[in-house]
């Protein structure tokens, strides 16, 4: 028996919070004139009566949750929001179709960033800022789901690497989850000021500094701009924009560490070590290559090469320059890098490198265990010992990863994309990084796929987002079994 | 310390092997008078000379072979047929240069079939004839590989599945070991000189149906017509070619209970009943959309549809038809399909479906594992246990295969291949199976790549070919501590 109660409970209070942040958009509105303040007042009205009746209707139940209850609570949590998330676009006409809209929803909630806007400057300014915002509440509720929710469904196999701790003891759980998510808000608010100060002072004007302040916390990376970043060709915003990028990639309890001085806790952290070393390595790597191949001066090199490294390992997905126009080996290197993902715990998507590490390290023991077949070779990351459980469930977590990578370039290679674009859309709606390669490049966008082609991504970046278990559960028999 | 002894006294018998072999071309050289009687005798001399020199070196140590003796045996061994394989080519002139010899080898030996050969019919004879052989002797050389060696090196994790009983005990490995081994290769070479005799019957000649039985029994895929199988357009012909393709793909513990009519023996094995099942509803699915996509008529479009499935699931890569000229879907799904290989204990290259399977239905044991965690829910497969340590290495495996391709593709492109090519040519070569897709498509070849991608592809085959880990094991420091 699912109990009802609390998921309606949940889903009530989603609607009401995203209608009220749907007003949020009125100011800007009103201040551009730009005629969107009843599609905005409208969508958020809505949004707010419905959540605001589902929480007067008298469902019986208890407020007891169970696994099964959280699974359809972070599931339909998200539908609903996808749901009323599409009202300003549809009510305003921004984009009047509703897969259109539909896609544009997910890609923002879920913090892709791939956009079916052809002209972004000519979107009106409070619809625009809700499309930001999407993005921001998608990070916000990403923050939520892997510290509060995920370890208690079990889902991820990255639990260990999260928490702070080894992990609670079940009595005191909601209290320290409490206490942790709002800490981890704290910080998330905190950078996004920040962000939108340093911004201010770089010279954008208000409207576009908390813009892209909101997409670059939540790794989202909607832009106001057609060009997206390429638009700001200045180091004293760009070089920001990436330090921030990498900030919001990082492990949120490293960067608590950090922010507390305790500098020894954060280089403790096995998969920040990692992160620094990758971006420092390939930014090397590729600075090299795209100043062999382009006539870029070397400090323009360097900055554009480090930003896109960033911007697709953090799976932000801001465009500086166009990878795919530095040669067959760099694209498919960046192709690659759509499958990393920055760190746990941060509002990143993708695989993640925890998962990656676990994997390289355990592969590695694996020629050791051949070897010597009788010796015990335990697993460590970050001073603990990985449990076998644990083990299985990352390294199935990346092979379905894979399957779902192999599946969705299959379907949408049938509804017509050709092969680079198939797996380049398909990886980056996945990985919920925004730009791919081929015909859904870093400067083409998602508008010219078809309906059932936005459909499909769709799906997968909400795959994605919720590190696949937590969709897929639902469609496997042991889930409806009553006990 | 490495016991050098065994190590060479098998490479000696290995070249005196394949020295006799080479001569065995001479008859066809003599019938056809093509001119390549001398470099066949001098190649062949030149090993046997060679082998038997090694034989008679006095090295000292003893005959033990401990593991690490058996990596190295597999690995040098393999390095040694290949280098002196070469010879025939490089000593008529056929192919000129080394690294060319070195990748057509490589292709033979491999069981891949990717040529760098322009025009094949203008080969002499006796040449294509030893080209045929070395993927015979690379059929055979991966039949005792899976029989005998690895199972004693712990590679692979499939050993479960290729013995017939659970396992032998120490004490009587040698004979029971040389008993099956003994077995698979009557049935080896039986089924190479049935084949032989039912395409004669079709409608070849004998050099041509020789010639083609030894290469699909090998899973190897060269073929004596520029056309490859497209030449002959003839049911009488095609489907003997894909019931034997099927048939060599089969793990031969199962063909062997086949043989004795223990036909429940057949049905047990879940990999077979998968094999089965995946060639039967993709013949299904592909020849609808081939019939759909194309003018062909239904006889024509199954059999091309089922010739091109069951060619690249066995990995033998002969061609019958361009799967890349039909449509976006079917190219994508060919492309997934040269990661899926037959089955173990097979000539068949590739994962294998048995990998495929062990990860399909843990995956979906997971789901059940994150609702109830408390419960062992053990995985079982052809009624037996699958213990967490298979598990593991099974899982470690498909990774490491992901890996391996993910870095091949981006070192292609690297050296200037285009993105689908280079994915495609990685793939086929990993994957041992032949064509591929983009520029190294079914009716293109591998002689306009640059000698450095060619020795890239050449690398990766070896390293498909030996379960991956018989080679990257050498590369890391375990190999090389004493102890
Ligand atoms: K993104
Ligand atoms: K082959």
């Amino acid at each position: 028996m699912i109990n009802f109660r609390p998921i309606a409970r949940v889903i009530a209070v989603l609607l009401m919070l995203i209608g009220g942040m749907m007003l949020f958009g009125i100011p800007f509105s009103l201040y551009y004139e730009s005629g969107d303040f009843w599609a905005l007042l409208n969508s958020g009205l809505i949004s707010i009566i419905t959540g605001g009746a589902l929480w007067l209707i008298p469902i019986p139940g208890t407020t007891n949750i169970k696994k099964r209850e959280g699974y359809l609570i972070v599931a339909l949590g998200w539908l609903a929001m996808v749901t009323f998330g599409m009202l300003p676009y549809l009510l305003s006409g921004v984009i009047p179709d509703v897969i259109g809209a539909f896609f544009e929803t997910v890609s923002g909630m879920t913090t892709t960033g791939a956009s079916v806007l052809t002209d972004i400057e000519s979107v009106p300014k409070g619809i625009l800022f809700w499309r930001s915002l999407t993005q921001w509440i998608g990070g916000m509720g990403i923050i939520v789901l892997t510290v509060a929710i995920f370890p208690l469904l079990g889902i991820g196999g990255i639990e260990l690497f999260v928490a702070e701790a080894p992990g609670p003891t079940s009595d005191k759980l909601h209290p320290r989850i409490r206490e942790t998510a709002k800490r981890l808000w704290q910080i998330y608010v905190g950078l996004t000021g920040l962000l939108c100060i340093v911004l201010l002072i770089a010279g954008l004007d208000f409207y576009e500094a908390i813009n892209h302040a909101l997409t670059t916390m939540a790794t989202g990376g909607f832009s106001t701009k057609n060009a997206s970043m390429a638009y700001y060709d200045l180091p004293q915003v760009q070089y920001p924009i990436i330090f921030f990028m990498f900030l919001a990639g990082t492990n949120y309890t490293v960067i608590y560490f950090g922010l507390k001085g305790k500098f020894k806790n954060v280089w403790q952290s096995d998969e920040f070590r990692a992160y620094l070393t990758i971006v420092g390595l390939l930014a090397v790597i590729v600075t090299l290559a795209v100043h062999n191949n382009t006539d870029l001066s070397w400090e323009k090199a360097f900055r554009d090469s480090l930003f896109q490294i960033v911007s697709i390992i953090t799976t932000t997905g801001f465009v500086s320059a166009d990878y795919t126009s530095w040669g067959n080996a760099l694209t498919m290197l960046f192709f690659v890098l759509l499958f990393l993902g920055a760190c746990a715990g941060s509002t990143s998507g993708g695989i993640k490198l925890i998962r990656h590490l676990v994997f390289f390290k355990n592969s590695f023991l694996e020629f050791k265990r051949i070897l010597h077949p009788r010796a015990v070779i335990p697993l460590k990351l970050n001073g603990q010992v990985v449990t076998g459980r644990i083990l299985t469930h990352i390294i199935i977590f990346l092979l379905l990863y894979m399957i779902l990578f192999v599946i969705g370039s299959i379907v949408v290679a049938a509804l017509g994309l050709e092969f680079t674009t198939a797996v380049g859309a398909t990886a980056t709606a996945l990985g919920n990084v925004g730009p791919g390669i081929g015909g859904v490049g870093p400067v083409d966008n998602f508008a010219w796929l078809s309906p059932p082609i936005k459909f499909v991504l769709s799906i997968l970046m909400l795959l994605g987002r919720l590190e696949l278990f937590t969709i897929l559960v639902l469609f496997t028999p042991y889930f409806w079994k009553s006990n």
